[in-house]
């Protein structure tokens, strides 16, 4: 009965874990019982339980630390500061210090970074019947078993076997005659980014390997691996998106200074970016002075211009996420977004004529030339509109071709840069269409 | 040699596939080996799989149909145009007819029409050994082999005991003191949305179990039927913080029309909201007239606002959807944002008070009253800022507790709204700075 409530306390923690103190989380951990304590513990990210052993002893954080499969004990070490590493490697046995010692060579976002060194190995001359006797033989605690590698003599990836087929085919058949010869790898500095692809690919996929050139495998990527990774990627593109730094951390854990730091560099980029929405105001003071109904409708030219950006960039953005789009597509993308913006800019310039000659009827505020100034605003809207389109639907491949993330493409960022490209466009349809009569 | 091939072919199909045109699909994939397109036939969504078939005979598609777990199959007659249903419900053997029939009446977003209503189903009573022989005889090509679910006499649920538990423990341990007792399950209507969620939470969960009210088990939902779920919530979110509405499909499939079509309306509503700028600006059209230096920058101030804004709803509604913040932690959110706006916009204007006065020695286009006009921009920025970070934070709480989607609280939404007040704060803080001067 301890153990029960113990575990349905531990899955609540886990649930309100974000939004809980440290001090709080550590006080909550020490009083569950260790299944329990296990449960949570494994469920949490690298950085999480970092923090959780501040609270701990040095014999805690031992038992904890062996706990932890080679691939996670690596991560844990390496969000430790430099200064504690060596003791905490210290404290693991030879053979997983030796692996984790290896681990930490990679960079912890690549497929050598989150692999597990530990796999079922398999040889291809037995039968089935040993292959399960093997796959009892090597599991432990840390191994996952998804499937089993078969090897040659060099350690060379021959075949995989999945577990579920061992316990399906006869007892003596040959590992060789059921195994698949065709099967996905990865190499050591494979982007993890790259690995989650190929997950969110195929789905069934449980488990990949991870290969050296000569075809030696170094260990396995699980599909958990990269769920956790997927996730973090995801919300730094939303984050981009919105026109922000990546916060790295959930939202009660970031601190205040932290908070504002990841938030005024680009919305102070996006200012100075602005300003020059300023000068170019300034350019055309004398239009505006002599014809001031040209300013009313600036908010709703230029923010016009900005929403479409937004709708574009966002689009672009996630279909080059999930690789629906490839880099060689813009041309094929710059068609369609040109006739989708003059479609849309013509919805809305046909709404925006209509509302100032009909409104001019109850109340006239537009002057005698309304109809003029009708056509000034829609013709601009098509032009601002067809232009925000593409500058949002161009600029994510222009940011990935430079090599930098898509994502930054933010939709407050396409909507700075059609903010004072709108304000000229505007600007210069009102010279043409007013000059004799307002201007 | 020709397997080899195919499968090569096959994978690379899969990646290319969001790019092909249907005929073409259809063309090159009968053109692969059985296995090579089995490969393929799996990865693809039910909505894919249905347009393949567009170009198969009805002994093709039966072969297909059958080749499918009851799950899948379900979920590709509901694809399907509802005279059609029938004749393919006909095409499958009569104990997969009826399951797909039970699914058929779940929504295809709750756990009832995600699950898989096959899975391993073991006696509390058994031993080891024999428990694996009955994954062996109940193990097919529709099983999904993770877990064995341990049942009692009315089929209730007792405890759920891995297959690596069972490979690991020695053969004569009664499967009842190795099942675990406390474990997950859903209800058939909970929506897949929580039900992918439990899954992010527990990454080393592979299957959950789906009970009715007295613990009856219907079925299973592994990790890959929400996989694609998630994915598919993930995009719709950020296509609706980029301000249109939910693709559904990848940016080719879609028709011009379609695509139009869902940009469009969200398009028109925030340009019928944007109208009201054109309102107040008209309501202080004698102060633009009397100081057209106030027109310059306005587009510099609704931007500033929109900007904050949209970092605010992002961050928050990213928040939200993880589950890193819930509905009553508003008030926590409103407090930090508060602090968060007025810090932000202290900073924009701080340099916008910068930029006016240092500007105004080079080029001295702001007239004599500079310094008040300096400082008019500056206390707008930082009402402006607040009430955007504001707004921004706290909309994607009211659209959720009103039981619409935080995620409409887009970018493009959030700025709208926001530049309309900021108009008003920005001509309110000038009445009040430049009266007697310039006003």
């Amino acid at each position: 009965m301890t153990l029960t409530k113990d575990l349905v306390v531990a899955r609540t923690l886990l649930e309100i874990w974000p939004t809980l103190s440290t001090a709080h989380r550590i006080k909550q951990f020490r009083i569950l019982s260790r299944p329990a304590a296990e449960e949570l513990f494994l469920s949490l990210t690298a950085t999480e339980q970092v923090e959780l052993t501040h609270g701990l002893s040095d014999v805690e954080i031992r038992s904890w630390l062996r706990f932890l499969p080679p691939d996670d004990a690596a991560d844990f070490i390496q969000k430790m500061p430099d200064e504690r590493r060596l003791a905490l490697l210290a404290l693991l046995d030879e053979r997983t210090r030796q692996e984790v010692v290896g681990l930490l060579a990679y960079a912890d976002d690549a497929a050598g970074g989150l692999m597990n060194p530990e796999y079922i190995r398999l040889r291809p001359e037995i039968r089935v019947a040993e292959a399960i006797g093997y796959v009892r033989a090597q599991a432990k605690a840390h191994v996952k078993i998804y499937y089993g590698y078969v090897l040659d003599a060099k350690q060379r990836l021959l075949g995989v076997v999945s577990i579920r087929q061992l316990l399906l085919e006869p007892p003596n058949t040959l590992v060789r005659d059921i195994m698949r010869r065709e099967f996905l790898t990865v190499r050591e500095n494979t982007p993890g980014e790259e690995v989650a692809h190929l997950f969110s690919l195929h789905t069934q996929l449980m488990a990949v390997p991870v290969v050296d050139e000569s075809g030696v495998v170094k260990g396995i990527v699980t599909h958990d691996d990269v769920a956790t990774l997927l996730e973090k990627e995801t919300t730094e593109d939303i984050q981009k998106i919105g026109g922000m730094e990546a916060l790295d951390v959930p939202y009660f854990r970031a601190g205040f200074q932290q908070l504002i730091k990841k938030r005024a560099g680009w919305l102070t980029v996006l200012f100075l970016g602005e300003m020059f929405t300023a000068t170019a105001m300034g350019y055309f003071e004398d239009e505006i002075a002599k014809a001031v109904v040209l300013a009313l409708f600036v908010p709703l030219i230029i923010s016009s211009g900005g929403n479409s950006g937004s709708q574009a960039s966002t689009l672009i953005i996630r279909s080059l996420a999930l690789q629906e789009i490839r880099l060689r597509d813009w041309w094929r993308v710059f068609g369609r977004e040109l006739w989708s913006g003059l479609a849309l800019g013509s919805i809305l310039g046909s709404i925006g004529f209509l509302r100032i000659v009909i409104w001019q009827q109850w109340r006239p505020i537009y002057g005698e030339y309304y109809i003029l100034v009708a056509f000034t605003v829609a013709f601009s809207l098509v032009g601002v509109v067809t232009w925000g389109t593409l500058s949002g639907s161009m600029l994510p491949f222009l940011l990935r071709r430079a090599g930098f993330d898509p994502a930054s493409a933010s939709a407050p960022f396409v909507a700075t840069l059609v903010d004072v490209t709108g304000l000229i466009i505007y600007f210069s349809v009102a010279s043409l269409l007013l000059s004799g009569t307002l201007l």
